[in-house]
């Protein structure tokens, strides 16, 4: 989890903000996204049903929370329920799935409704990784990559196979490197798995359908299970990217691979606008799995009981929110759909005028990861204190300018370069505050190590 | 988890209730009891903070919100906190636990809160259990036993080394069985672990804190960790019965014993007059670990990020409720403490007055586990039926009367014995209606069957 990062503190020094700006998350509301009413309206009114009684709430409001209690053992959200899920949601969800794919149909019985994703994604790991086999269990896994997803795989004893995504073309992730990897990797391991982040994770690509269909031959030829981390789905910006989803890729390319792929895509309330991370509700959607494993995997879900009753009513309002002519439309509407868009413009294209700054465009996801030049008496300077040079870039950061932002040493960079990651999810008046004082920041730090 | 009992359908026979009575789950709000008010327009007020505006909410309720939000980061239970839990929580939850045990210290780094205490058993577990270990890893785990414990042991791949609770003692735990159970697991594993729930599930026994020192003793000299499952202890009822944490009976007992047995105690949201099961909160607090393993906890729980926000502050509710003078006291309180007491004795009172029944007595917990004497022509029948007879008896409980309870045999009972398993936690009426069903139904079946 993001919250690993070593830890990065403000010394006695004299400071020039008044406050620390923490955008080293993937986490909207700690930077300062203001959460969606509607949300938190049927929340509050499922919580505490009373408030339901007075005209204060809108009648979309109420209805939506009404439909949701009904659906709890005894009227309340306090109640246990069934371990894949509350099955009105998990149904409503894979409703939600087949419209998204174009019609490609879900079905509610391969969907986990979990306490968030991350921990969906290693349940399936679990079954993936043989924790004591010889040679080990082995899983492709891109570098940038999310960090958390490194640490469950190491917990597991599993071997991270590194594949190299191409910064110099926006990230992208190719197959000739995937079989470089996977040739490399056969002397060491046994690969079994095939982890993509799309859209990406520090690094803000999103994947186009040739991409993802080489990806899925590659799975199929070398008979991969596929895991797509697939939280930034409806964080697409790019004028002419719209985000696939694996499972719509798979099925348009049809027989015999849209029925033999193994594919596990994971999706969560901790993105996109609603940014709902503290509720913990995510789900994993499971395809071409063989019933015996399914089986393994309900056991799995079973022992840890159910994912948290109210994440699960924000899971079924992010997969079914107002539509025209609700209430509760315009105001959910109104959120500024556009304010990242503006961001993600207006940071790389800052970034990149500054000297020693390089930033490919961000096309999709909650993060921009440009590249930093540093000086060598920088590099020299950090090894000298027994840092990272990034890192060392980031403390300082956040001493002299109080910028909270996390250093490409967690996500993984190729040798020698140094990256650092923002989260840009964040209201535009304290995007400009970050810039202005990165920009200041940046030139003094440049100058003194020139 | 409770949901996993072999799934009970009714047939489509002519029914004489109107509702199924739903007692088989440790789900106080399913079996009807109504969530605390406090609670719930706490977290309503921090859900949506606008509901602190009006003059609605009583002024305890929001200081306590906004008390709980500022240790949010960003102001909002939507952000991310750290993995052992929002730090101000958990300080305060350690403090309960220091005021619980008549001064015994607590310290906040030894307390992780979990989404549920159920995942965090299976946490603690995954330390002790080594899965292809050769013996295997072996956990002392009580007859009859809550049943999820079991499926997240043999998940983890440990072997279940069973020792009986002495029913005719009111289901007393007897070293010397621990004894036995000990030596026969020797011959085919290696028992790390001792896991003993107190007050009990299935089986409503409060142990004494003669009984838990004997236990102590047992444990420190086999060198077996001491899982402590005190999920039911605000739950006692027995008039000269008292909770005594194993963590206080540790401490009293002194050196050496206290500094070096291994205890690990859990606790919930879900259970007692909170019964938030749904919001998913719970916590452990390790004693005497060994700072490497320490370590290796933490890397565990980070891995699944952090417990859901809400259920955490309904921890905190818990540990800190309003106190005599607040305004939400006099409400807080006016919830009868006294229905579970009214119920238990009510309850196997009358359970004993049917013939074929026999109750030992509750002193604490959720359940009546009363042994049934089912007539030989029943096992039959249930044996052709390809049935265990005491899931017979259940399903035609609720068949016949609509009141679905659960068999003994998911909890694990002596060869030979049924028992059957009831929430008792339930509001007065309700109760009063199970009984009239359960003793109708009751002779009919016996009549039937003798
Ligand atoms: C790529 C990716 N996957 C998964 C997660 C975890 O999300 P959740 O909160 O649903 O566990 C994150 C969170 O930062 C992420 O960036
Ligand atoms: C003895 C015991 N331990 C643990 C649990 C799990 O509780 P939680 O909801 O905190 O995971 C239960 C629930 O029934 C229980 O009876």
């Amino acid at each position: 989890r993001d919250c690993l990062r070593p830890s990065i503190k403000v010394a006695g020094v004299k400071k020039s903000y008044r406050e620390v700006i923490d955008v080293s998350w993937g986490d909207p509301h700690r930077a300062g996204v203001k959460p969606l009413s509607f949300v938190r309206q049927v929340l509050a009114a499922c919580i505490y049903p009373q408030l339901m009684d007075g005209d204060k709430l809108m009648v979309d409001v109420k209805q939506r929370a009404q439909m949701l209690l009904r659906a709890c053992p005894g009227g309340s959200v306090g109640s246990y329920c069934a371990t894949a899920g509350v099955p009105e949601i998990v149904e409503r969800v894979s409703e939600y799935i087949t419209r998204r794919d174009g019609g490609v149909p879900s079905h509610p019985e391969n969907i986990y409704i979990s306490s968030g994703s991350q921990w969906a994604l290693t349940n399936i790991l679990k079954v993936l990784v043989n924790s004591e086999a010889s040679p080990r269990t082995g899983v492709l896994t891109p570098v940038p990559c999310h960090s958390t997803t490194i640490l469950s795989l190491m917990a597991l004893g599993a071997e991270v196979v590194p594949y190299y995504l191409r910064e110099e073309q926006g990230w992208a992730l190719d197959v000739e490197e995937l079989q470089r990897a996977w040739g490399s990797a056969k002397e060491v391991c046994n690969p079994v798995g095939l982890y993509v982040i799309n859209p990406g994770n520090p690094a803000g690509y999103v994947q186009s359908r040739k991409s993802m269909q080489e990806v899925i031959r590659f799975a199929a030829e070398k008979r991969l299970f596929l895991l797509a981390d697939e939280v930034y789905q409806d964080c697409v910006f790019g004028e002419e990217t719209e985000f696939v989803s694996y499972k719509r890729a798979l099925a348009e390319m049809g027989s015999p691979l849209s029925d033999t792929v193994e594919l596990a895509s994971f999706h969560t309330t901790s993105k996109g606008l609603m940014g709902e991370c503290g509720l913990r509700a995510g789900y994993v959607e499971l395809v071409n799995l063989d019933p015996a494993v399914m089986k393994h995997i309900y056991s799995l879900f079973s022992a840890d009981s159910c994912a948290p009753v109210l994440g699960q009513f924000a899971l079924d309002v992010m997969t079914n929110p107002p539509q025209p002519g609700d209430p509760s439309y315009p105001l959910y509407m109104k959120v500024d759909h556009f304010l990242f868009l503006i961001h993600r413009k207006a940071f790389t294209e800052f970034i990149n005028s500054l000297p020693g700054f390089s930033c490919q465009p961000v096309e999709g996801g909650a993060f921009a990861f440009p590249r930093v030049f540093l000086p060598p008496k920088a590099i020299e300077t950090a090894k000298e204190l027994g840092m990272k040079p990034d890192t060392f870039y980031c403390m300082r950061l956040l001493e002299e300018a109080g910028v909270l932002s996390s250093p490409g040493s967690e996500y993984g960079q190729q040798e020698g370069t140094y990256h650092i990651r923002f989260c840009i999810m964040t209201p535009s008046e304290i995007m400009e505050e970050i810039l202005r004082r990165l920009s200041t920041f940046h030139k003094r730090f440049m100058n003194e190590f020139s």
